[in-house]
C-alpha cells in the first residue's frame, strides 16, 4: 500500500481490508488518469475478482482507449457510513470506508475478455449470467474490457468507524450538547418490472436471492 | 459543460441538473489532480453553495496544498440508483446520476475561509453550526478551506433513469425472462449517542429535523 500521511490510525494494511471496501457496496468508483497534463475522470462500474479489478466501456469511448493503452490510472471508491456530530464543527466528521488503487489498465482480448465481462456482471448482478444468453461476438466487439491489477505498495485503504471523541476541554464545548453518529445505510426497494414484460412473469431468482443475501434487504 | 460523447441522451445541460446531482446524496466525491504526471486522487467531502463547491482538509495534507496552489483539478460525484436487469448482459446497466466538475481550486483565507467552513458544514449537517461554538483561530489555522468554482463549459452531468429497453429481436433473448430495475436507496438509521454523553440529553434538533426533511428517513 501507499503511505497514508493524514490520520494514519485510519489506514488499513491487509489485502482483506482492501477487498472488503471494494466489495462492500454498489461497485461504483471514479477512474482517473492524465490526458494532456490534466486530470481525466469518469465514474465507472467495477468488479473485483481475486487481485484484479475489471471495468468495461464502449469501444467508442476514446479516452477509455487512452487509459487502456497503459496510461497511469487510479480507481477511487468511497462509502459514507454516517455523520459524526461532535461538540465542535472542527471535531465533527464522517464515518467512511475508502480505497484508492493505482496501476496501469490492461485491455483484455478474446476469451479472457468474455470471461471477465461475465465475472464483472456477477459482481454486480450475481446469478444473472446464468439466466441470460452468452455474449455474442458482436457484443464483445463493441465492448472494451479492462483489468487493473492490485499490486503491493500501490493501494491505500482508509476507514473511520467511530463515535465522536471526548468533548474537548477548551473550545467552549457545551457538555449538554447531544453528540453521536447518524448512520447511513443503503437499501433496495422492491424490484420494478420492465414495462415490456408480461404480467405473469415472476422476478428472476438471481434478483430475489440477491436482495435476500446482500444485507441490503428492501426498505419498507 | 464539457461534451458528452458516449450516450449523449444521458447528458444534462442545465446548471440546475448539475446542482441536483451535487446536492442529492451524501456530499462525497473524488478529487483528482496530477502530481508528477500521474493521477492523484482522494475522496473528499464537499458542499455546494451557489456556483461554488467547498472542500476542506488539514493544513498538514501536502498533496492538498498542491491542489490548492492552482493545479488543474476535477471533482467526480456518482450515485447508483438501481441495477437494470435486461435480456442480455450487454443491455444490462445501472441507473445512476453523475457529475464531473473541472477547474482550479482556490485556497480561501481569513473570514472568507471561516464562512465557507460553516457553509460546508451546513451542506452536510444542516442546522448544526448554530448548536456549536464558532470556529476558534486555532481550528481555522489547522484547516485548509478550498473553493472550486463551477464554470460554463467545464462540467458534465450524466443521468440514466430508465427501465431496460425492449427485448432485442436477435441475441437469443428469452421473452419469458424477468427484466426490470432493482432500485437502490439510501436511508438513515436511528442516531447513536456518543458513549461520552449523559443519558438524559435529547438528540439535537439539527439531527432530528435533518432526518425528517432529508427524504432519507430512517430505515426501520
Amino acid at each position: 500500500m501507499d503511505r497514508v500521511n493524514r490520520h494514519p490510525e485510519r489506514a488499513r494494511h491487509e489485502r482483506q481490508d482492501l477487498y472488503a471496501v471494494l466489495d462492500a457496496e454498489h461497485n461504483i468508483g471514479t477512474l482517473s488518469t492524465v490526458v494532456d497534463g490534466r486530470p481525466w475522470v469518469v465514474p465507472m462500474l467495477y468488479g473485483r475478482v481475486g487481485d484484479r479489478i475489471f471495468m468495461h466501456g464502449s469501444t467508442g469511448a476514446g479516452a477509455l482507449r487512452h487509459v487502456a493503452a497503459g496510461a497511469p490510472a487510479a480507481l477511487c471508491v468511497a462509502h459514507i457510513d454516517g455523520w459524526v456530530y461532535a461538540h465542535t464543527l472542527f471535531d465533527s466528521s464522517a464515518n467512511y470506508r475508502s480505497a484508492v488503487v493505482h496501476g496501469e489498465l490492461q485491455l483484455l482480448q478474446g476469451e479472457e475478455a468474455a470471461e471477465a465481462l461475465t465475472q464483472l456482471s456477477e459482481c454486480m448482478m450475481p446469478g444473472r449470467s446464468a439466466e441470460v444468453p452468452t455474449h455474442t461476438r458482436k457484443q464483445l466487439a463493441a465492448t472494451q474490457c479492462l483489468a487493473l491489477d492490485i499490486t503491493d505498495g500501490r493501494w491505500t485503504v482508509k476507514v473511520r468507524n467511530q463515535p465522536p471523541g471526548e468533548p474537548p476541554a477548551a473550545d467552549n464545548a457545551d457538555p449538554r450538547l447531544w453528540t453521536g453518529v447518524l448512520p447511513i445505510v443503503s437499501r433496495y426497494r422492491q424490484p420494478e418490472p420492465s414495462p415490456y414484460l408480461a404480467e405473469d412473469i415472476p422476478v428472476s431468482p438471481s434478483v430475489t436471492s440477491y436482495i435476500d443475501e446482500s444485507g441490503h434487504g428492501p426498505a419498507l
